[in-house]
């Protein structure tokens, strides 16, 4: 009789020789042995990037100079690598900015849809969100003159109707960045076009795992990050997406000099470029910004549609392992496909314990306060067989005690 | 009989010799053969980078992945970078904080200013700032509700005592980026004081080529750019400084995850750090932070007044080669040695030409419309001698009429 565990070991074998196509771990510099499931906070090196930064510090900076502005396209850099990532959400060209981190395009965005929905004194947001996202709402709100209401995803149609006309913005994040919930995107966007509302989204957890679709479903304004599934490095520059219809009148509230119309020209008087320019700032940090820029490379030719499939074969047989093999964790990631992002997270009392001593077997998740185990699935790197073997880990984990005691860490760790 | 070339070459090289412990060129990765006087754009790289850069994407990244946030220190590098500079700008530590770019903590900062001067209307400011300073005042003006007022620094006094008791804010930059006239900063933030103001300042042409003395002048508030004279590489973050006094009422606009007291709590409230902490907003770009980090190395155990010295030196010798040589150009620098910068700029009707030629005589200098050619001098990475072969070449460019002809660029490079 084949034991439960040989039978997920046949199964993974079977599914990775079935996804054997989008199994891009040799494009990265994994270490051997390890299951890194924190890409969703962290993503992973990809080989094509420390070539790139190289190049950039010794050859373009150190001995071209200034002139590297022009002669290497550092000017031009900030959307050019937007319109590399334009195509992972749905987006046509000219729509998407590289800069800044992703709390000032936050604010930026927030800013500007108060300017392009004037009179309107509401905006609806989930409590659940990262909290730097309702931080910076928050003060954009007391900038705006607008009332923040909480609604998480399920009540959202409620708060809508209940504020209807006064709702200027919808901000939500794509995908919960605890429990991995996708939520209706091009629903919540329509949700709030019938009340004359614009949609605001964070895709941090959702570019590069998710197709996201911003241009199909009509999203007005978009920011994510591009340390994560995008694999840029950490704490490479963020994006903004300002939907083309909405960029003439798009108002940021920080002006600086990269998105005048005539930057070169040092006028004392700022006039918007008249097109996704207009959402440049200052000048940003170019090294982390060739790193994105390489990092990019692994998406050639992988459409969001296969990352997808792929990333949902895995979580979904994440999930059939921790429930065949460590029953006594509980599932707070929907077991739903179609309303999982790309991890998948536990809950569990010693949840911290758990990831430390997952880490000490070399597979590396991470921990969000409190009790919750996020195993990120970044699915260009991770296979069926590492998502078997953190399953087993696990288990052997809470057979042999290693999670027990310890206390939880004095800094943590970047989502 | 001695020629004047002959006897400004004898003198380059006794200065050179006399200033030989503050040479400090052999720590960069210059090319052979340039004399690179665009610095105050963007600085040389320093042969520490690259190692640093390198470590920090392979070994603290791609090996060590997400726990380097920990064990590589990556969290507290925005304050620990900080901590570095603060002796460039006289600062004590914990003031300084590392992050974004120069246009957002300007805004930041500007922001901050209304809430510690609340009741005010009026921000005076130079009109001939950089730009992306008063498109920041600007925007920051309008949600502060506050009238700018327009003065040059010699027309700052006047200016005060105009609107007096109603003034909430001084903001002006250190050095003129066109002309590189240094202004008196303890003067005008004493006027600034003397009417109840604060004062800010905008040190990007001054950090790293002259002292700055914040604390010991009693400024208030400060930003930086780290890519110049501190050759952090292009677009590395700046910094923000905020006085000790007024950090516990100091309250940033942009309010990040970062900058929280408890960042790892995930509280849906804001609660700002006690401390210089609150000055963070978002994940920070930390290859770049690493190589700046890297980059400052090269002020160790060399003072700001050290520095000032050669500094004082060199662009005093290049004025009297202009005036020697090319006595066609017209010095736009003070000629008192009190009010120069570390950069000498020359007005003349062909500035762009003259720039271009002198580049491809290996002397890089840059342009800034209308009709300035800024020869930028970083102390630790130039001589005597190449000021004197600068001005040679700009002799030779004159002569040979190398500088007509050809139209302006499309795209300009960045201060």
């Amino acid at each position: 009789m084949t034991s439960p565990l040989d039978a997920l070991g046949a199964r993974a074998a079977v599914l990775d020789h079935a996804f054997a196509d989008t199994d891009l771990r040799e494009l990265f510099d994994l270490p051997e042995g390890i299951v890194y499931l924190a890409g969703n906070s962290l993503g992973a090196l990809p080989r094509s990037v420390a070539p790139a930064v190289e190049h950039a510090v010794r050859t373009q900076w150190g001995r071209d100079l200034v002139g590297a502005w022009n002669t290497h396209g550092w000017w031009h850099a900030p959307r050019r690598v937007g319109d590399r990532i334009a195509p992972l959400v749905g987006a046509a060209p000219g729509q998407v900015m590289v800069g800044n981190s992703t709390t000032v395009n936050l604010f930026q965005v927030f800013r500007g849809a108060a300017t392009l929905r004037p009179g309107r004194g509401v905006v609806v947001t989930d409590p659940g969100s990262f909290p730097t996202d309702l931080y910076a709402l928050e003060g954009a709100a007391a900038d705006a003159g607008w009332r923040v209401v909480l609604a998480s995803p399920p009540e959202v149609a409620a708060a809508l109707a209940e504020h209807a006309d006064d709702v200027a913005l919808l901000a939500l994040s794509h995908v919960d960045y605890r429990t991995g919930e996708l939520w209706d995107l091009p629903g919540l966007t329509a949700a709030a076009h019938d009340v004359g509302a614009l949609a605001a989204w964070d895709l941090c957890h959702s570019v590069g795992a998710v197709p996201v679709g911003l241009d199909a479903h009509g999203v007005d304004l978009a920011v994510g990050c591009t340390y994560k599934y995008l694999n840029g490095g950490p704490g490479s520059p963020a994006f903004t997406y300002v939907a083309a219809r909405h960029l003439p009148r798009f108002e940021p509230a920080i002006r600086g000099w990269h998105g005048h119309a005539s930057p070169f020209a040092m006028s004392p008087e700022h006039e918007l470029a008249p097109d996704v320019e207009r959402l440049r700032v200052g000048t940003p940090p170019l090294v982390s910004m060739l790193a994105l820029e390489a990092a990019l490379g692994v998406f050639d030719g992988v459409p969001p549609e296969l990352v997808r499939e792929r990333s949902l074969s895995l979580t979904g047989f994440l999930v059939d392992c921790l429930d065949a093999l460590v029953p006594e964790v509980t599932l707070v990631t929907p077991r739903d496909p179609a309303r999982r992002g790309s991890q998948v997270s536990v809950r569990h009392a010693d949840a911290f314990g758990i990831v430390r001593a997952l880490g000490n077997r070399g597979v590396v998740g991470d921990y969000r306060a409190p009790g919750i185990v996020r195993l990120g699935v970044a699915a260009p790197y991770v296979s069926h067989s590492d998502v078997l073997a953190t399953a087993t880990a696990l288990r052997q984990v809470v057979d042999a005690g290693e999670h027990l005691g310890g206390a939880e860490p004095r800094v943590g760790v970047v989502t």
